[in-house]
């Protein structure tokens, strides 16, 4: 079997860390200087690793294996949230970096094709997910033209000034990509909660946000009869208590739905709110409860505007994000590596969190593994997993590698 | 029957409305230019009426009568809001001008004797109230020295300034000044919904104002299971329905309470909020319904606290301010003398808002009278009573001031 080696992860694990360190946690938002400083230092590392390192026109750091045969793809991201963890994606490359090395110091192993990717900007600081969508050949250009960053920088001029815009990109290779596999921190804490130490991800789930409105009467808050009012705030705190009741008569153990925003207007203490915003996210693995609990929203809305003085109005916020399953041939070879490396400790689950490998997805089969964020916190300068957890993880998706890897092999023999 | 003079009323009032008026409204904070400038003109108007007039050492406007016996005051404010009504406090000042001077027009009431006051910054401008706390004898020094305004003016400048600093205060005079009207408009729906146009008051309510604080745990909104929240926003939405529950078996019709202002933290949609404020005041001119419904709530609170994974904080935001009752001898005056001029178009209500009557009421029996507010809107530009019910309820003010006067006379027969 496949063995990587916890040292060298780790080492290189913590140098990444150094590229914006802040305490302990790191701020390297995508494209910025020491963003492209780690680019620059992982292109190194990989090209020492016997990869044809780069980084691409849109930013990506792409290291292609030399070897001829079937590519796995391994990777995720090493940009961060403006308030990021040292781990978050940044773990899942170094991964395919330790890989990659491991796989090719075995004799049994060392012909096997590993590519190892960091997708740019994934967390969105420009546009989000860019570099997974630039490789499977989503039309980027148009995002390129139009995104800005939160100073107001325009993403072509960055990728300009640091000499990326004229570089090819790297793009999806047909026939020889044949998988990919993305390692991830949980980013939540189930895993934990369960005494778990590998998840293997289902499905990546899909998403819904919208914005519902409360009009009422804005009113003196010490003259007016509680019998005449119509206060927006009060129809909007009965409202989320029917949806509550609403959505949890649809929801399994993994339906997810929040209220992460209210707004009262005037928001005067002594004035009856005339005007209120809530904005609501849910989530699911499953289009059709998606799909359900939209039209059960509907519906309470088409019920609470026959009822109430208070009118409510509906409004998606953001295109809606349909659920992406994980391929299960590739989810069933996770199973089999955690089975022989971590006996006991492993857990299927759903991805609640976005990632790249949704969109990787669209062009060739994809999995996910996830390890314990301890506390469950992420994009937070406290992220952190157990280091026995970090070298366990590796060794699953190691082993998970050379498995998918050899069965292509067999495939094509 | 002493007879208002209809078009002088309307016609003071408008004059009165040129200071300040910005479109249907005004605006003519206390001790603004434009607020001094209305306050001399005021001072013209008392003495042409024959009251001894002038500014006083805070800015309060009082006419004192040359009549000696016993004397009625009758007073509001002429400040307003910051987006302020024409009527307001406005229209009591002009009310108590109109009957000082037409119970001087006939021989029956010439004698008798009516003060009028505009005590000023009732909105609290620098500090609310602060015209009828110095009458009544509060020591206001501290206020005055301690005391802004939104621009950070100092109210001692401002005093200075318009060269009222040294000027002797106003104060109340035992013996002489028996009894206090202030008549006002409703700043409520209630007169409309009811089709009256006069409203004798009962008690001007009392208040609490509170912050309750939900502490949680902030999370990924989809990573983190419904079952291991700790949501404070979806603990304060719980709370505030059951808080509705508990109040609405409290509460009689008049008792008002009003969440005026939420705010969720960090109220990102992708964010479990880990903390959650909500700003809660509530009403009642009942001071034992007020302590129990504080009691209601603080076992709430210890509830909530035994049960949930969120915390909740009870914190008071302002001094707590009691139910005042109104003078049932007086305010049986008012209903005689609306019996006579509009009989059947007249109620007995509390008032929901405050009024200087409350602190006047302190020294020497007070009481209030409303006129409708069209749609229940105040402090609004758009405020305003019909022509008719400003009329209407001069004449049953006048009607009642000369007979709370030949009572005082009466008795010292």
């Amino acid at each position: 079997m496949v063995k990587i080696d916890p040292d060298r992860l780790l080492t290189d694990l913590k140098q990444l860390r150094s590229f914006g360190a802040t305490g302990p946690g790191v701020v390297r938002l995508a494209l910025s200087p020491v963003d492209l400083a780690a680019r620059e230092w992982l292109v190194t590392r990989m090209t020492e690793a016997g990869l044809d390192a780069g980084i691409d026109g849109v930013g990506t750091v792409f290291g292609r294996s030399r070897n001829s045969g079937p590519a796995l793809v391994i990777g995720s991201h090493t940009d961060t949230q403006p308030t990021g963890g040292w781990l978050d994606g940044a773990m899942g490359v170094i991964y395919g970096l330790e890989i990659a090395r491991a796989l090719a110091e075995h004799d049994d192993t060392k012909h096997l094709a590993v590519d190892v990717a960091s997708w740019i900007d994934e967390e969105g600081t420009f546009s989000g997910l860019l570099g997974s969508r630039s490789f499977v050949g989503d039309p980027v250009d148009e995002a390129i033209r139009g995104a800005t960053n939160r100073q107001g920088e325009r993403l072509a001029d960055v990728l300009d000034a640091a000499g990326l815009a004229a570089r090819p990109r790297a793009r999806f290779e047909p026939g020889r990509q044949v998988a990919y596999l993305e390692p991830h921190i949980e980013q939540g804490g189930r895993l934990e909660a369960a005494g778990q130490a590998i998840g293997v991800v289902t499905t990546i789930v899909g998403l819904r946000e919208l914005r519902l409105r409360f009009t009422g009467q804005r009113n003196h808050a010490g003259t007016t009869p509680m019998a005449i009012r119509r206060d927006a705030g009060a129809a909007l705190v009965a409202f989320i208590a029917t949806m509550n009741d609403a959505f949890a008569q649809l929801a399994d153990a993994d339906t997810v739905w929040t209220v992460g925003r209210i707004e009262l207007d005037p928001g005067s203490l002594s004035v009856v709110p005339g005007a209120a915003d809530m904005y609501l996210q849910f989530r699911d693995a499953n289009a059709a409860r998606l799909r359900a609990m939209e039209q059960r929203l509907a519906d309470l809305v088409r019920d609470f505007n026959a009822r109430n003085g208070v009118r409510v109005e509906l409004t998606t916020i953001d295109e809606p994000m349909e659920p992406v399953s994980m391929s299960a041939a590739l989810a069933e070879h996770l199973a089999q590596a955690a089975d022989t490396v971590a006996p006991g400790q492993w857990l299927r689950m759903p991805s609640g969190a976005a990632h790249d490998a949704q969109v990787i997805a669209r062009c060739m089969p994809a999995c996910m593994m996830f390890v314990p964020s301890i506390g469950g916190v992420s994009h937070d300068f406290i992220e952190d997993t157990a280091e026995e957890h970090i070298v366990l993880g590796c060794q699953v998706a190691a082993t998970a590698a050379a498995a998918i890897l050899r069965e292509e092999w067999a495939k094509r023999a």
